[in-house]
Parts: C-alpha cells; structure tokens; sequence
C-alpha cells in the first residue's frame, strides 16, 4: 500500500474552505487513477479544548508506488493541485510514502 | 466514522523506534476496542528530497464517535497511551475527529 496524506492548516474562512473542499477538490481527488481508498477527518479539540494542529487531514491509499506514480503523472492529479490555491493558501502539509493496513 | 490521527515526529533512534512500534506499540493499538481500521504510513522525502514534517502518520478508523469514546475509557487504550513515552519522546501529535470515506 502507498498513502498520500494531506494536512490543511487552519483556513482564514473556515466556511468557504469546507464548501470548497467538499464540492470542489474532493470530487477532483476521487477521480484520481488508481485510488483505492480516502477518507476525511476534521478533527476537533483535543481534550484540554486546545485547538487542533490542523483543519482537515485527508487520507488517500494507492495499491503500491507504481499506482501513486502513475496517479501523479496523470490529468486527474494536474487538475486536483491545480485547484490547491483556490482554497489552501493557508498552508497544507502533503506527504507521501509506503504504508500498510494492520486492521 | 470517527477518525483518529497520530502524527509521530522524527525519532533521534529511528532503529529502535520502528522496531518499537512495529512490535509493540502496533499490537496494542490493533487491540482497541471497535477498531475498524488501521493504517500506518511512513512518508519519504518530498520531491525536491526535503526530510518530510513527520517520521511515522496512523490512521485509526472507528464506525462513530461513540465507539471511540468507549475505546478511550478502555484498558487497552491506556495501555497504548502507557506504551508512548517508550518510544515516543520526539513528540507525537494526536487529532481526533469526524470523518467520511469517501472512496
């Protein structure tokens, strides 16, 4: 398994952010080729009622590297970073790397 | 869904603490109560070989939040909270929050 995970920064309009990513960028990263699984979280206070580290954590698993390779090369993958600015310009962390599914 | 992300931060023993994690902290998470699923990835540098923000992401996935707040008061639980400062010194990020998947 290869997983792509996106940490977005706290946006200054938390609103037009949400609307934007549910409508617009979510729909884009769902045709990526390849994609075997992605899920959200927007994750809340922690228990001390601290503000999280970050607005929304996405999630994206890709059989193997040659199938996230051949995602990122694709329209799909052009299309969804292209649409990065439109609404994370308050920052977002992308990482990428092998991982694995224990339960 | 009710998602919950630990983001480690980069290990000065990166040795001892995969092998840690793989062997023991892994084990006890996968025992949690109404876990659905669990991932682990382990990000690599980025494409202009920048060291990534964090060494180790999981990803742990129960059906609601209910279910997580029963895992959170359960011994397992406490036994992999327990199990951190073992090889969690850099610092670990813990968000927990709704999710969807979406794919």
């Amino acid at each position: 398994m290869f997983q792509l995970t996106a940490l977005y920064d706290h946006p200054e309009d938390v609103e037009a952010f949400d609307m934007h990513y549910d409508d617009v960028h979510a729909p884009l990263a769902t045709k990526l080729p390849g994609l075997q699984r992605f899920t959200i979280s927007r994750p809340g206070p922690d228990q001390e009622g601290n503000k999280p580290t970050y607005h929304l954590i996405a999630v994206l698993d890709w059989a193997d590297e040659a199938s996230f390779q051949a995602a990122t090369g694709s329209p799909e993958m052009e299309a969804a970073l292209a649409d990065l600015p439109n609404f994370a310009g308050a920052g977002v962390t992308i990482l990428t790397g092998p991982g694995r599914t224990l339960v």
